[in-house]
């Protein structure tokens, strides 16, 4: 079996810098963890509080803490260093060797998408609230067995705000359900494809950071070699 | 102007876990870090060493430290750790916007292969030591203008090793010109070339965990997106 990740990214027009930062790291059990964060507003000052959140997620999962734990401490480390005055989404996605299931740990209102093996489509989208701004904010975390025909998709809100002047205007799971629809069943094009059409609704001028996380389970893996591609336009 | 990053990473034929360690962090005064460590010996000993030496390295870089102070960070920690008994290699291969220049930090025997944008091969190869055991061990590092068409090549020992019953037989520079020859230029061509290539040698059973990290300056990078793609074989 083989797990599939595809990260989409993209700032604000005209910004400087993406309030958005997407970090990775092994689990020291086994497995990987992605920790995407969305910094209150934009450019230099939201990137400064992403950065702080997602390091302290990743340092904490670096050592082994649980996915929950290490959510908690960042919660408590933005709190305490900023008086509770700024926000940030946090969003940690894990594929845990130790326990052989996918971890979602959730403090973001934007829901997270599940499609089950059968193509069933569920939104986890219970009361989630961001870190940083409420005393002991806890995350929403789901367990998923690492099932191979999984598909995961996490996201920042500019994605479902592309388009937006005052409602929502984009339906971020009815475009998955259409992506599926028309084949595109890789982490891959799940990721693009969401970018993409969100960058249509805002002119390719996007009113927001954007970030979208796709993860697949399937495949064989055959040739057991762990392969990463980045790319990094200047 | 777009950096393409790609690695390629197998582990050692039959043993439960890879001694070698790959985390990417991103600078936060702009860019982004890749970490490269090969723990002593191999297995389940070798990923915890491998684990502390990258966690320890990407710390720092992600607090903004110059990267030959997180170098000799790692050396210490490990060091004062371990009392000088564990030895690991450690590649920092950073892009960093502030400066905007590629730096090349290196405290591993084996050489970083560049390649300029006039087609040129250069082995950084001046003596180096692996971290943990020799008191104030310093890495080697090297400035690179950031210049479209520059390639850098960084690889664990498993890469120049494999085939070898006593002497290297792989002349990983010699593989890197043939690629380059028959028109892979692509960083993700390189990368997974080079890891064919040490495969056939070792006839499809690494005797080593092997790592290899392709770094590519070119392209446009018109839209402006950031993209990640994992694939993790379980």
């Amino acid at each position: 079996m083989e797990i599939k990740v595809a990260v989409a990214k993209v700032g604000k027009w005209a910004s400087s810098e993406s309030g958005d930062t997407l970090e990775m790291i092994e689990r020291p059990r086994g497995g990987i963890s992605f920790v995407l964060v969305d910094g209150q507003r934009s450019g230099r000052g939201a990137k400064a509080v992403s950065n702080l959140v997602a390091r302290k997620a990743i340092s904490e999962l670096g050592e082994g803490v649980r996915d929950g734990a290490a959510a908690r401490a960042a919660h408590d480390y933005l709190f305490t260093h900023r008086g509770g005055k700024v926000s940030a989404t946090l969003n940690i996605l894990s594929v845990d060797l130790a326990s052989k299931t996918l971890v979602l740990s959730r403090n973001n209102p934007c829901p997270t998408i599940v499609v089950t093996p059968d193509g069933d489509l569920q939104l986890i989208d219970e009361p989630s609230d961001p870190v940083g701004v409420r005393s002991w904010t806890k995350p929403q975390i789901t367990e998923l067995p690492l099932v191979s025909g999984t598909l995961v998709v996490v996201y920042t809100d500019g994605l479902e705000m592309a388009g937006a002047r005052s409602e929502p205007v984009f339906d971020v799971p009815a475009a998955v359900r259409e992506l599926l629809a028309r084949g595109s069943s890789g982490a891959r094009d799940v990721a693009d494809g969401l970018l993409e059409r969100a960058l249509q609704l805002d002119a390719r001028r996007p009113q927001d950071d954007i970030s979208v996380l796709a993860l697949a389970v399937g495949g064989d893996g055959a040739d057991g070699t762990r392969r990463m591609s980045v790319r990094l336009p200047l």
